[in-house]
């Protein structure tokens, strides 16, 4: 049995999202960030980096989104949501799971905590902006030329990971959405029937 | 046979490395970085984000440092340098494999590159150093209290991808290994016959 530390619409969801998808008991539990509940003492004894979110997995806590999509993929789903390790498919399931975290989390982290650099906070938004752009940009080329998934026809984590950070982007001057094969991407991972449980599970209503 | 088009230091170290410590046959491809090579159309074609490394795996381009060393880590050695995903250490390698992405080679990308966001070059650095030294701390302990290694008495590709980030950071005025237990874990990764070897091979000298 899992326990996920969440908070609605932050890096946990995709998390979230995966063990609803997985079909996977669990329990949540809500971290308020607005009360700064993720830099309590209890919270950083489970994740030292005070950032949501924090997966119970055997009892211990895991953190960083990405690496717990991948863990869950991994575990359950028969291989539904990830080639395995000796599958052909595989150099580039991994491939995608860190060039999102490079190329798009870092940089929408930077623009929703332009603080995170001591420095001019629109400056760093807009440096932050235009490589989110560009790494989108290359996304929306490669899903025209291989999509309509990150690994053609087959779905996997690294297309529910891909989502939350659209959702992220939603209040950008250019949401990563607002791009053909994005676009489509987009409104395919939505029409799932979890997204709307996870809605409702998480109290979202913008970007639904 | 892999294809590994590389710069002597960069990112591609750590794929080189774990080459060599798996005994994997290998090509490399020199790809001069000052001669801005990697923003050749011809590599742009192998790796649109126009970064070293990229290798060539089963014939076709694949790229991201870190996704490279889980590959091949999970692909050969059996098992040496990762937990198999049934091991119940599993949740914790690919927690430290995205952890470093996030907090340590992502503040280091920025220090070395600062003008990656449009903004007061030395304001960025400030910040970047700041978030680095933060994480340096977070990992010392960590070590600390659970080393040797990231996974314990267990050495991984974590721990390969911790060195290379490490020694990036070798001209910022306070260096990761500057501190007890990441210092420890250094001297032991460069004590291996395989660094000396890497060294001799991408013709480094810094930090030797
Ligand atoms: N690398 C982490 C980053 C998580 C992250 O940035 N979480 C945000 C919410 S989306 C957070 O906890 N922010 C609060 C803060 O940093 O103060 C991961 O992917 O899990
Ligand atoms: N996320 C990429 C980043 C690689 C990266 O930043 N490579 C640097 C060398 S260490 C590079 O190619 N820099 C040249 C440039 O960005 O112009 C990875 O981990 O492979």
């Amino acid at each position: 049995m899992y326990a996920l530390y969440y908070t609605p619409g932050a890096a946990s969801l995709v998390v979230h999202w995966l063990l609803l998808e997985l079909d996977q008991p669990h329990e949540l539990r809500a971290v308020d960030i607005a009360a700064r509940e993720h830099k309590d003492a209890s919270y950083l004894a489970l994740n030292p980096n005070g950032v949501v979110p924090t997966l119970l997995v055997d009892g211990q806590p895991r953190y960083e989104a990405a690496a717990l999509a991948m863990l869950l993929a991994d575990r359950h789903g028969d291989g539904a949501f990830a080639p395995a390790p000796a599958d052909p498919q595989r150099a580039e399931y991994l491939q995608w799971m860190f060039n999102l975290t490079a190329t798009l989390q870092a940089p929408l982290r930077l623009w929703w905590y332009p603080g995170d650099l001591q420095c001019d906070d629109e400056a760093v938004r807009r440096g932050a902006r235009a490589r989110f752009e560009a790494a989108c940009e290359r996304l929306d080329a490669h899903l025209g030329a291989h999509g309509p998934y990150l690994l053609g026809e087959r779905l996997s984590a690294a297309d529910f990971y891909l989502t939350m950070l659209m959702r992220w982007s939603r209040n950008l001057p250019r949401p990563a959405h607002d791009r053909p094969h994005l676009g489509a991407l987009a409104r395919r991972m939505k029409a799932r029937p979890s997204f709307a449980e996870l809605y409702r599970r998480e109290g979202l209503e913008e970007w639904a």
